[in-house]
């Protein structure tokens, strides 16, 4: 996805929420900013705002020490959904279609997000309101027949706590499954720690994409998930920073989010606030008729 | 008051909606969003946040040719607060205390403020909750004491339609006002045309302070203006912008405000939505127990 104007207040609003999370002086944070108003003034054309937040980030890394500012916000994420897990499963027993189900459940999980907001959400009311939500964009049944040729699903996670609401979903999942998580922390993404925590070791393969990065930046990922990316035959992709740095890549990645950003739901044309499960280049497969 | 760190990403947002209300187009609406990173590199220290919107305004009016975006806005907020006018003078004649009340409504229309969002708000709404709404800071006793002794008042306008509510405390007041609008057209504030429009005429003496800034910045002003700003005995200043640019600068004036931005709410030391009468230096004044 582009970067768009009101993405500039954005940044600024986030440069000072990651320095003051650092837990860096105000003079240490008056200079973060004053980098990140240079750093704004030469962005890249085609640069993505997950890439512009990449620098951002190091520009906070090079004035703070703490290595996780989030560490404390993730464990608490995932306990908190954890407790929830044995309510979640019996949902899913009790559908009539369980993976549908499963799916709305792990879209329910990306409200888990503090990247957007430092309120923690409570996650029970969050799923009530995803399971009755109408989807804005809703690619569910070519996903279905694209998981129905796969050998196996490359699955790039999002965020700590969040995994848990993902291993809902794999454990519904007919074929193996792969899943990515951060090589290190950023944000409240999940890296391997948040991943096992979360107990999806048990239901699916475990790799980091070796970036320190939100969302999926190619150019920032190991070899090893570069590989696994190129030949995955279908990509589950969560949370709103896969799409914009993913965007319309190719057309067998499906991103599951809920759209918190203003600026994301005018990319996609949908409302802040929808539900989306969305192919990507799903426009032009609106048009050839195969999907809804 | 000082510009806090909170305070850039907001001038983006302001530089932003100020070249969209202009119509520029995007190529131009980027060329501000640039010049205003530039800007935001060069704050003189001591400058106030109303200052540097004045410096963002220039970029934007210089881009654009329409001098007052906000004309049909502000048309339309006199308007509905006109017609409320004869529904608030019956709540004022039903008071026991008149001249309290009329404070309350005059804060009440403090929130037509299209700096602080594009929403209009529901004005009725808005007096029945600042009727109710303690204050956060109260020196309505030591604004009755000195109004006792003063030859006349000077009242700082905020803006347009918010002047209707003002007539309602200035129709209260014992003593003559001399009633002060922007000299020209900024944001939605109040140019003489408005204050016409609301009445201000049958109850005041009309000026402007020749400048074309939010609040009161006493540099840009004419220097009638000036004098009387010097020499008025008791100022009632209305509104964030105000506040802004003049803090503490004399004991004799008095802020009237709802607070709608969260670092002003952190500079008054009270939350977001709390409503304000406030002394200037009042800090001082409470610990000589001049007031309460």
């Amino acid at each position: 996805m582009k970067i768009y104007l009101d993405c500039y207040p954005c940044f600024l609003k986030q440069a000072l929420r990651a320095a003051r999370l650092s837990r860096v002086d105000e003079t240490q944070q008056n200079s973060i900013l004053q980098q990140t108003l240079s750093l704004l003034q030469n962005i890249p054309s085609g640069a993505t705002p997950p890439e512009i937040f990449y620098q951002i980030q190091h520009i906070v890394y090079q004035a703070a020490d703490i290595p996780d500012p989030y560490l404390k916000l993730k464990e608490l994420s995932t306990q908190q959904a954890l407790a929830l897990y044995p309510k979640l499963k019996a949902l899913v027993r009790q559908s009539e279609d369980p993976l549908a189900l499963a799916i709305r459940i792990s879209i329910a999980g990306n409200i888990i997000d503090f990247g957007m907001s430092d309120q923690i959400a409570d996650l029970w009311e969050t799923v009530e309101r995803v399971l009755q939500q109408p989807y804005a964009i809703d690619d569910t049944m070519a996903l279905f027949s694209q998981l129905k040729n796969a050998d196996h699903v490359l699955y790039l996670a999002d965020n700590a706590g969040e995994t848990v609401f993902d291993r809902i979903l794999i454990e519904e999942l007919a074929v193996p499954v792969v899943y990515a998580v951060k090589g290190s922390p950023v944000l409240n993404d999940a890296i391997l720690h948040d991943a096992l925590t979360a107990g999806l070791n048990r239901c699916s393969s475990l790799i980091d994409n070796g970036a320190q990065a939100l969302g999926t930046i190619i150019g920032l990922s190991s070899e090893a998930f570069r590989e696994e990316f190129k030949h995955a035959p279908v990509i589950i992709a969560k949370g709103q920073a896969n799409y914009e740095t993913l965007s319309d890549a190719r057309s067998n990645i499906f991103y599951l989010l809920q759209v918190k950003c203003p600026v994301i739901g005018l990319d996609l044309d949908v409302p802040q606030g929808s539900i989306v499960v969305r192919q990507s280049m799903s426009k032009t497969l609106v048009q050839s008729g195969t999907n809804n």
